[in-house]
């Protein structure tokens, strides 16, 4: 299928390369890494230069690197690490826009007793610092923040935050699955304890992740089982997508230096492509402070879903939300926590590119948007003869 | 390297179809299951797929089988979301030779308040049922027992087990990791509540595992995240691996019904072979309720771990204990909860087979192992002309 595929946050093409480096892994070097004879042990060697390669690509240290299955379970590794660690501290501050993968998480901590502060952010998904500083109290544990959101691109201040954090003594751990691999991710300069990342959002498989823990971070184990990866995470090793991690992180160190800056370029042009081609069709998220791939565009009045649907009909793969979070007819919860008005935030698409992209890819969609956004706007209820049909709903912010 | 590889309870050969499988999903098909474009649905329904052949190979429904990372996740799932839902009852049944996987698990709930009975095993590494039976109690929330023991193959009456929890109203988790794949396991024939699987037993990759929870069983999640496996696992799911594990579960539905007979009359050449040739040299393990594919035998008064280089050297890769224990210079806490002599379990070699073992790697293993035993023993402080030399030793058990 030739597919136009502009949905990277959702998950990216594996690269080539990185099929190269996992292939022996699934024929003639299927060793368990944890044998004593040889043909373990050069297995248990190639997983060793995956960690350095990881470790590299956010200039860290080969044993601060922890391989998980995914960064859902890097994330719940690093929140559960922390509490069962800190069990005396009963408050954490998180934000109102993160992943699934942690909102839910916190959601449940929160039932079980945790106090949970959400950070909100303001109309252009930026967060509410003063809210922030606010909220910090003795009883503080954890410090949860992405370094970038995944829907509307927006970058946090993950230094400041982290800085507000070391000051305190308050451990603090950030969601950087969509930063990794975009923006230089540095924990040197960033001095974060714990980070999680995911190798499919970086051109590495679906099913493999990593956690950083800077050494003398506590830490107690999630997956509790054998002895690898030092004890910390039990479990046979995902021999080859941690070697394709590993590969995937050296092409990832080299596109944040120099290829990123195309993928800027493209995502520019098709976002002043549509901006200036659609009515009523306007950009959610911070421009100023933003990953160089991602847009998120509402074109009001009228359902994503319905434009995926049309979209995919042109064999264009975009997101309206999170991926993770399909299924429901909700508006996304970054969007209503930004207080986008109900008629944009049904109506948001995300695009979200790679190098793999092209400008012919941009054009093409530029080209093909104005027409569906108008088609369906012709069958929308709200929307009459170029101008919104029902200004009761114009303005009215999203329910949370 | 053409090696000799009898190492297969601790990971298999990945089968050639299976990589076949997988490879459009690492290729071509790199969508998001979870995307609303008809490129990420593809791939949904090909995980719908590889659960319908999971779930055959157990007899299990579709809606039954969870994805997770490994056996160790499967394993977690199960016991944690089993305690999370019966929080009331704090006492839990397993044995005292599960896999680490488990039995670290239950050593960290023993700290943390949980009651957790560790049943016994005879010299024959069959279980102490009267033990068992003498343990169950009203505040049981839990028996988790392996089908089969990783180490000497020994499969346990879980029939019988399975009853008793049934008849108590006890939840009742089994780890069959080593049986699936090798011996038939039907859920409708034995009423199991949870059960944990792992592909890279049966030649699927590492990195992938199912738990089967039959419906109606109290469950909680453990991964919290995303809505992906309905709610009860979060995280992209690891697409590729899951598309292998449902073609290698085709296989071995197959080689369950026609191949294992072939391992078994290997095995029992090796085995046969083995201890007619070599002088104190004995099973461990019972022969009668065995996997076909193990055996665990002794060589008396010589280190497992020189048994291995030395078979190493000849490309012959087994293992000595679990590789999931290695890096440890205690024996086996299997071998030692047997009450095999210190002697004895300190120079055990599991050799574990597959359908990919011919008769002439067993005729070579059989002819080498003897001059390499012959040759240790030579060395050995314990051995003297053919004979122990400190019978202090002989048949003192290991402490636990």
């Amino acid at each position: 299928m030739n597919i136009i595929y502009v949905d990277n946050n959702a998950t990216t093409r594996v690269d080539p390369a990185v099929v190269e480096a996992m292939m022996p892994y699934y024929t003639e070097n299927y060793g368990n890494p944890s044998s004593m004879h040889a043909f373990g042990g050069n297995v248990s060697r190639a997983i060793s230069k995956a960690r350095e390669q990881v470790a590299s690509l956010i200039n860290a240290s080969p044993d601060e690197i922890i391989f998980t299955s995914c960064g859902t379970e890097s994330d719940s590794t690093a929140i559960s690490a922390t509490i069962s660690s800190i069990p005396d501290k009963k408050h954490i501050i998180t934000s109102r826009v993160e992943h699934p993968a942690v909102k839910n998480l916190y959601e449940h901590l929160a039932k079980k007793g945790y106090k949970v502060t959400f950070v909100p952010v303001d109309r252009q998904g930026s967060l509410d610092l003063d809210f922030f500083y606010d909220h910090l109290t003795d009883d503080t544990a954890l410090i949860s923040i992405m370094w970038a959101n995944n829907e509307t691109g927006v970058v946090f201040p993950i230094d400041e935050i982290t800085r507000a954090a070391n000051d305190r003594g308050i451990v603090l751990h950030t969601d950087a699955v969509q930063a990794v691999g975009k923006i230089p991710v540095d924990v040197q300069k960033t001095n974060v304890d714990l980070l999680s990342l995911s190798g499919h959002k970086i051109h590495a498989p679906k099913g493999v992740g990593a956690l950083y823990v800077r050494k003398g971070t506590k830490f107690t184990p999630f997956l509790i089982g054998g002895h690898q990866e030092k004890g910390r995470r039990g479990g046979t090793e995902n021999v080859a997508t941690i070697i394709g991690l590993g590969k995937a992180s050296v092409l990832a160190e080299e596109l944040v230096k120099t290829g990123m800056a195309k993928v800027g370029r493209l995502r520019d042009r098709l976002e002043k492509g549509l901006i200036s081609r659609v009515q009523n069709a306007m950009v959610n998220g911070d421009t100023s402070s933003r990953l160089p791939n991602t847009t998120n565009i509402s074109f009001e009045y009228i359902e994503g879903e319905s434009i995926l649907l049309m979209m995919n009909e042109l064999n264009i793969c975009a997101s309206s939300g999170s991926a993770c979070t399909s299924g429901s007819l909700e508006p996304s919860h970054v969007l209503r926590a930004m207080g986008i008005p109900f008629t944009a935030a049904h109506g948001s698409i995300r695009f979200s590119l790679s190098h793999y992209n092209t400008e012919e890819e941009m054009d093409f969609i530029i080209e093909k948007m104005p027409p569906i956004i108008d088609r369906l706007r012709r069958m929308s209820p709200f929307w009459n003869q170029g101008k919104p049909a029902n200004t009761m709903l114009t303005g009215a912010e999203c329910p949370l």
